[in-house]
């Protein structure tokens, strides 16, 4: 059921078989399984994550290819819930491991705030990362672009950009590689830093013998009309055509809750797991983006499965077998 | 594009980046991502696989938990068509290994059958398993519930068989186990032998302890109706009352045309694949209940995507950088 502030004491004495954080793809798709399997679960969704901000899913097997990432996370949300979830919306301060379970504490509410705590035998964080945007003075302006012809992810929405002028923005030198990787869909590069670094000379050597022209004076502004590029303003007044873009400046990873977990494994800031999602500390999986992989939504949807999966699976061996109490009854019949 | 006898010709030269042997979930996952990769694809169906048996499809994250496996397998096919796989329905016979690349033998059409070989660099074996069902003489019959109240897979429909009296048919001994996981969803389990082989005591024994009782004689028909299991008649007579049931008989695996390939690691009758869904042949990716893990939807469409990624980064990799032909143009004008 939905929890709000105002229900959710019914939850305080709850242990929880497993605690979701993150009710974006890989998420709700941990929580249909885990409530299909009848086992308890909380997701806890923070609200405007990378999913409702994808304007169309291109890639995922049976939705139409201009179906919004919104639609499929209140889909599954709705969905969840329907076989027996709860869903609260909320923000995981902190996940604190007490030996035979994880408190798993939360902030309810932007203003006048409340820090209750639940306590669940399995974590599943799925709270994703957040992409870098380059910021300008009206950052409207960029989310008018974002996600529509300037993308985030290449893998996404390479083919969108193909044989187009294309912007590379980046924000750091080793970023500026995905140039030749974006080659593979078009050769009309520019690579923009956004006046954020300086780019060395072996770089600008390289990016000048693949023909890109590098630009390096700080965005003014995106240019176009209905969420239609058709070129970069920079501050130094230059004009930059393109009708397509790509943002390669990094992530925010959401796991500053799990920072004090002892003996979680990192691989920087992603987390390390086995084939069931499952990090090295036994009670904590880990799914989609904020695990090592691809970033995409298939991905968390199976990193989901097999999350749920594997919970199950333990908490299943670790209960007693239900025996048919009566004794064997005479079921059957003679025709 | 779709390939019939009267086109096929068009692509006998062709050499494909990926042929993708079976058009189910997992490879239609993948042709969607290789096609949007720009990668030219071919994607051989030989109809009737294990999805266009799913009646509901619960789990997977975005569709409606009443959706059929046909309705998604008729979208993904369209999807992959129009981003520009071509689709081609017939039975893989046998694929070679030519050193640079595969070639793939085709048996197009039932009657008066041709046999056209096409050639690829990478193989994406996505030709699933289907489940061996009881045979009775009126086949009719399990189909009627076979999907619907009478299920194959546990992980999928457990939860729909709830507290419910469920049979539980297998076709060997230690297939019997299942019952001791089936007893998370509910512990009123018959078991029936169908009359193909005789248990041991210790078998026996475990059954009686949890009081699931043992029928052995062959089943004569399912009752019931509107797809809507009463019961199971047996041909002894004995009727055995049931809502649900699950059959656990095993599966054929649709892998032959592999098994000439040299140097493909196998596990039983799974292949042994790596994180990107590559098996121990560089050539050849393997998908979904083909490879080890679990049988589910969202896990055969992420393989889709990290073998249809990992194709495009060996071939991209593998390929002359596109640069920008013209010496740098002057892109940039003054506002």
């Amino acid at each position: 059921m939905k929890l709000f502030s105002k229900n959710l004491d019914t939850r305080l004495d709850t242990l929880y078989d497993a605690i979701v954080v993150g009710g974006g793809m890989g998420g709700l798709s941990a929580a249909i399984y885990l409530a299909r399997y009848g086992l308890k679960c909380l997701v806890i969704e923070k609200g405007k994550g990378r999913s409702v901000w994808m304007q169309d899913l291109r890639n995922y097997l049976g939705l139409d290819p201009d179906t919004p990432g919104r639609d499929i996370v209140n889909h599954g949300t709705k969905q969840a819930i329907d076989w027996g979830a709860d869903h609260l919306r909320g923000y995981v301060e902190e996940v604190t491991d007490e030996d035979d379970h994880l408190a798993v504490k939360v902030k309810i509410g932007k203003k006048d705030s409340t820090y209750p705590v639940f306590r669940t035998k399995y974590l599943v964080a799925a709270s994703g990362v957040i992409d870098l945007l380059p910021q300008v003075e009206n950052m409207q302006n960029v989310y008018d672009y974002a996600g529509y012809t300037l993308h985030v992810c290449m893998i996404c929405d390479g083919f969108d950009m193909w044989d187009q002028k294309a912007v590379l923005i980046v924000g750091r030198e080793s970023q500026i590689n995905a140039a030749f990787v974006l080659n593979w869909y078009t050769p009309y590069i520019s690579v923009l830093t956004n006046g954020l670094f300086s780019v060395g000379d072996e770089m600008r050597q390289k990016l000048a013998d693949h023909g890109y022209p590098l630009y390096e004076a700080p965005i003014a502004q995106f240019l176009g009309e209905n969420h239609k590029m058709s070129g970069v303003e920079l501050e130094d007044g230059t004009v930059v055509e393109a009708t397509t873009g790509l943002i390669n400046m990094g992530s925010i990873y959401h796991n500053h809750y799990l920072k004090n977990i002892p003996g979680l494994e990192w691989n920087d800031e992603n987390l390390v797991t086995n084939d069931m999602a499952q990090t090295s500390h036994e009670r904590i999986f880990a799914l989609g983006d904020l695990k090592q992989g691809l970033n995409q939504v298939s991905i968390a949807v199976a990193d989901g499965t097999l999350a749920a999966t594997q919970i199950w699976r333990n908490i299943r061996r670790a209960s007693t077998p239900r025996k048919w109490e009566e004794n064997i009854p005479k079921l059957s019949t003679t025709v």
